[in-house]
């Protein structure tokens, strides 16, 4: 059943995102289904994501063939799980760029915001699905004694499907 | 650079997934890409996994209509990541079914391999993509230091881009 997100959703996806940080990012590459992990430069969420890339990288062409991406956030030790769809854009406007822009990324352009190669894939994300268990109740994805003897499946978190856009 | 995957490539693949778990399947709705956490029921990994499910779950319908995924295993705290992309089947043969069942998926088929809603998702993996880092020295993916002191991204363990089938 989707719902329609609410200010409180968003909060909640920007804090599993906050804490699991390494997202997947899979995009079509016409033949296959790709996946890489990135970092989303920003901070909070309220749908949309900005991840740094390389505009000659391979997953830029990717998404301007075509632009339906999902990104992923998994954190199997707290059992948090976040699927993100969306449509991505690939900016490179130098406003933006500087708005996103930290020290960090001067790993991978060096040349800092001047960079000509420094781009932003900005994701549009439309729904949002989140499994989340209770951190009080650490359970395992295959800590099935207790649902074997009680019959209850090992989800108390709970599965949201929300709609953004 | 892709190249095709040894026996020993296929080995470590098996043992980054095994380590991890926990996998996120994306496939592609019609409209959007969608991911949700799964684990495969399996040991090892020669270029097939298996993933149970109920027959009449939406992602099921996903596959018959667009049959390429990714899987992919992220795992932050050792900055492992891996990307499968390949193809699935619904697959409800008793003889695979038995072959995979574990007293664990009780939990979601409580009447077992006889569940007339069981059934297994087959991926065949064509290519495969991982990230890993060293155990030995443990980098953060935003840890930028040592990498602006030396000028070189943080990325000893390297990338590896392995074809499948």
């Amino acid at each position: 059943m989707t719902k329609t997100a609410s200010a409180d959703d968003l909060q909640k996806i920007a804090s599993l995102i906050e804490d699991i940080e390494v997202a997947m990012l899979t995009s079509d590459d016409g033949g296959h289904l790709r996946s890489r992990p990135m970092v989303a430069a920003q901070d909070g969420f309220s749908g949309e994501l900005f991840f740094f890339t390389h505009s000659s990288a391979p997953k830029v062409d990717e998404v301007r063939a075509d632009s339906r991406v999902n990104v992923s956030y998994a954190d199997a030790h707290h059992q948090n799980y976040v699927s993100l769809s969306g449509t991505a854009s690939v900016e490179r406007d130098p406003a933006l760029v500087r708005a996103h822009w930290s020290e960090a990324m001067r790993t991978w352009f060096p040349k800092g915001v001047q960079d000509p190669d420094i781009a932003i894939l900005k994701v549009v994300v439309q729904e949002a699905e989140y499994w989340d268990a209770p951190s009080s109740t650490m359970i395992h994805l295959y800590g099935y004694i207790k649902a074997v003897t009680t019959g209850t499946p090992p989800h108390p978190g709970g599965n949201e499907k929300l709609q953004l856009a």
